[in-house]
């Protein structure tokens, strides 16, 4: 089988923890040993987050020359090597010897005329009162959203429209390469008139390119994976109810918050109604019971009625 | 013919220069126009240099947090991502649409006991003054040299051993792709008791891993390119002169300053002495006529004597 799995940015830093280089790699480790056992009987594709890790970039920089700010895509491209680089080394040195790992740098096209561009949503870096967003606001004219009680940057998130680099990492899937990719979503880039690509000052939300990806891929599965333990219903709600598995017909008839749980849905949906495959939402440690239905939330054409956790 | 390139830090910044982004995209946009006529009739692989790049990231990641500074090897993962994708966007711009680029993250392993980590000599980031570099040495730990009239930091280049993406590059390659790999001379790593290895804190010298890969991947050339026209006998005195062909015993009788010069004859001695290929040293604006014998020197074992430029 071939399964693609998104990280989380969140999963790969705990809420609250500082984004030193040991929390990373500590975290990335985990996450690692959860996708091992995956990589062990099927063909593995991986793409993760970048949000906090891009916002710290762009801190880093403007700490040392507020006037030089790399724009996003670069900032992407520096994520992409760094989360990449943790990645492969933790889960090469946890796969056997003779089973490659390749890290593809990626770029994704987005169409300039994409609402998100007067519209930024997508949250990165870290939280801030709102007293320090209002300053960083004035200051050095972010946009700022609110995030639960805090507040942080948003950047505009324009959707994933074809990814450069597929057929490279196609021909790697195909050889049983497992593939680190699309990270951060991919380096988000336009089209010029004459056929050249440009970078855009943005970041593509990493499920919806891992959603691509995995169709363009004709993955047999899209896991993505983060800090809850299922899709929930009515969530925060008494009445929550945990989905255990669902069609993508009955899933679009519920709703979901914008900035977290909304894309992956989205993401899951689209997968699955133009693919056939099914998709996995849940918790990092337990990708691999996720793939096998026995915890999480599987949206799956074939689901004739929505099953619960209870 | 496979031709492995080596583009040189300074080459992508010209001395003096800040590194901003738009500087480093027009350089990297000046050195893709001289390689797209390679690419056109050779299979390429490109790697580069980072020393300004790995610098600037380890100052920004000082001035924002001074105790979370990263280590060199997440800082040279970070430069790969964001050169290999200046490289990969503007020459794919240059390149028929067909024509497939990949940037691969490259972990290149060394020896944990190279005398390099006990005799820092790479320099990395920008030119200090003495007064600078001694307060820099003193609040931060680092070892400094002097670098012609100005100091700058040194960090340890121990020796590339083997290159851990090899068998992946081989397989892009060989399907015609253009290749940009061991960016930064690749990521430093050390093999841990059980086979697990884990990054270090260095820089690898560029000239020296791309002589490894050049090696590693059969090519039957590697061309070096920097800001100087030909490797001269006798730099900077009277008597100097300067180099068209040449046999790697040849030029093994005669010695070159280390910090600039030095790992690029050793790298072109090291791989024309264990491959029969050819290596080239040569300006980055000349890269198509330093392979045809041009322009620049050409390190050859059929060089029966030594011919100059005059």
């Amino acid at each position: 089988m071939r399964v693609v799995t998104a990280l989380g940015g969140n999963a790969l830093l705990r809420r609250g923890e500082p984004l030193t280089a040991g929390n990373q790699r500590r975290n990335v480790k985990i996450a690692c040993e959860a996708l091992a056992p995956i990589a062990d009987k099927h063909d593995l594709v991986i793409s993760h987050g970048n949000g906090p890790q891009v916002g710290l970039l762009a801190l880093q920089g403007a700490a040392y020359k507020p006037d030089e700010v790399y724009p996003l895509d670069i900032l992407d491209a520096e994520t992409e090597g760094m989360i990449g680089y943790l990645i492969e080394q933790e889960l090469g040195n946890l796969v056997p010897e003779e089973r490659h790992c390749a890290t593809i740098l990626t770029q994704i096209e987005v169409d300039p005329k994409d609402p998100a561009f007067k519209h930024p949503s997508k949250p990165i870096g870290p939280i801030y009162s709102e007293a320090e967003a209002e300053r960083l606001r004035q200051e050095r004219g972010w946009s700022i959203a609110p995030d639960g009680e805090h507040y942080r940057r948003v950047v505009p998130s324009p959707r994933p429209q074809k990814i450069f680099e597929l057929s490279v990492i196609e021909l790697l899937v195909g050889q049983g390469v497992i593939v680190i990719c699309a990270g951060g979503g991919g380096i988000p880039t336009v089209s010029l008139a004459g056929g050249a690509i440009m970078g855009v000052d943005a970041v593509i939300d990493k499920d919806l390119a891992s959603s691509l990806l995995a169709k363009d891929l004709k993955a047999e599965a899209l896991i993505m994976l983060t800090d809850v333990e299922a899709v929930q219903k009515d969530w925060g709600k008494p009445q929550a109810r945990a989905i255990r598995r669902i069609s993508p017909e009955a899933l679009k008839s519920f709703s979901f918050a914008e900035g977290s749980m909304g894309p992956k849905v989205e993401a899951a949906m689209e997968f699955v109604e133009q693919s056939g495959g099914i998709a996995g939402i849940g918790k990092l440690k337990d990708a691999g019971a996720i793939l096998e239905g026995k915890t999480g939330t599987l949206v799956d054409r074939n689901a004739t009625e929505v099953v619960w956790w209870d």
